[in-house]
């Protein structure tokens, strides 16, 4: 991983970002990361889209968890009306399985999008997403612990991490489950703009950041140790 | 606080949430415990009413950062048509100081639900809002460490605490910035639910919960020691 990376880019040149939304993504693992970019957009200039199938309020809901409490958030953009995005973020949640038409397009979407982009952020199972898109082959990759044997079986030709609070591979930061998405922006905020940045940001929202990407209590109290 | 308050609730009875939006809000603030609300909703009965002055999406902008990134999020019913709510849940973020309409009518409806409540949860500068709502008087409560001083300015009836990631005080949880909703509500959990719950809802996203509500590492970085 290239050091000071961020001295190369056009500082004035809103880093483009996007989200892949479907139904039944995870809250957290969009809002914890968006938050964190929120935040950093009050510093530095961004662009935010947020992407779904069509442009209707999406939902958390996941039908196989019914009686579960849900929200929706308003996306700005179809997937076949996409803008140019430097950095595509990738939840996961109860919706990141299966192979209905809407995770079906998010997949087919990453996997055309990705040779354009600069990063790929996955949280959570959203590295299934983008293991069935093929962009992880050959590449260290992590995600859920808890969903650790399901989502690892979608693909062989990942390299998976089992201990890992987020792993660093190219240009793909895939983090572990959750609430691992604000580290691994955090860690990204650091790579890409510095860690005096990701200090700040993470300081406004009083978070205590994890700095080593290798300290997982949960791979341990799910047996994956 | 009474121990094994969880033991005395009527257990088949869902408990009713309410999450006071406004223009302007934390995302973070929002779906940090929503997220654990909504792992929570999977293994307990829980409802949620996302309210708002209407039903138009009600967005995390604030034209006083008018460079930042927002996102939207869909409300279910509006403060005059709340249904009624055990739990209210109050952000902060840029949009709860001033004096607009929609902040007026944010501490409006807490003033009025507030004795009919089970708990007021706050996060943030939420605590802003319900010092101003009148229903912290003489009570202890906490806020977001870097926006202290504007915030306790709002209300010296309040009891503020300085050094605390969260403070109880009857049915009053007020948590410090942002991401400390997140340890106040699994606190909460594990008060209403029990230990065994907030565990499973903080292992399933993934997040090393803070247990000791005096550890605040953010008093001391903002100089309030």
């Amino acid at each position: 991983m290239a050091p000071h990376r961020h001295l190369l880019k056009l500082t004035d040149q809103p880093l483009r970002i996007g989200v892949a939304l479907f139904p039944g993504f995870q809250a957290l693992d969009v809002f914890g990361p968006l938050d964190c970019l929120n935040t950093l957009s009050k510093l530095r200039p961004l662009t935010l889209t947020l992407l779904s199938s069509t442009l209707d309020p999406i939902s958390t809901y996941h039908p196989e968890i019914s009686n579960a409490i849900s929200q929706s958030v308003v996306p700005t953009s179809t997937y076949k009306t996409a803008p140019p995005i430097d950095l595509l973020l990738v939840p996961g949640g109860q919706g990141a399985r299966g192979s209905d038409a809407a995770v079906l397009e998010v997949i087919e979407f990453i996997k055309t999008v990705y040779p354009s982009l600069k990063y790929l952020v996955t949280v959570c199972t959203g590295s299934g997403l983008a293991a069935r898109a093929g962009v992880l082959d050959g590449k260290r990759a992590t995600t859920n612990k808890r969903a650790w044997k399901e989502t690892v079986a979608v693909r062989d030709a990942v390299i998976w991490v089992p201990v890992a609070r987020w792993v660093v591979d190219d240009k793909v930061w895939s983090s572990a489950g959750v609430s691992a998405g604000i580290d691994v922006i955090l860690a990204w905020i650091a790579e890409y703009f510095g860690e005096k940045l990701a200090n700040e940001v993470s300081e406004r929202i009083e978070y205590t950041r994890q700095l080593d990407s290798t300290v997982d209590a949960f791979a341990e109290l799910y047996g994956l140790v």
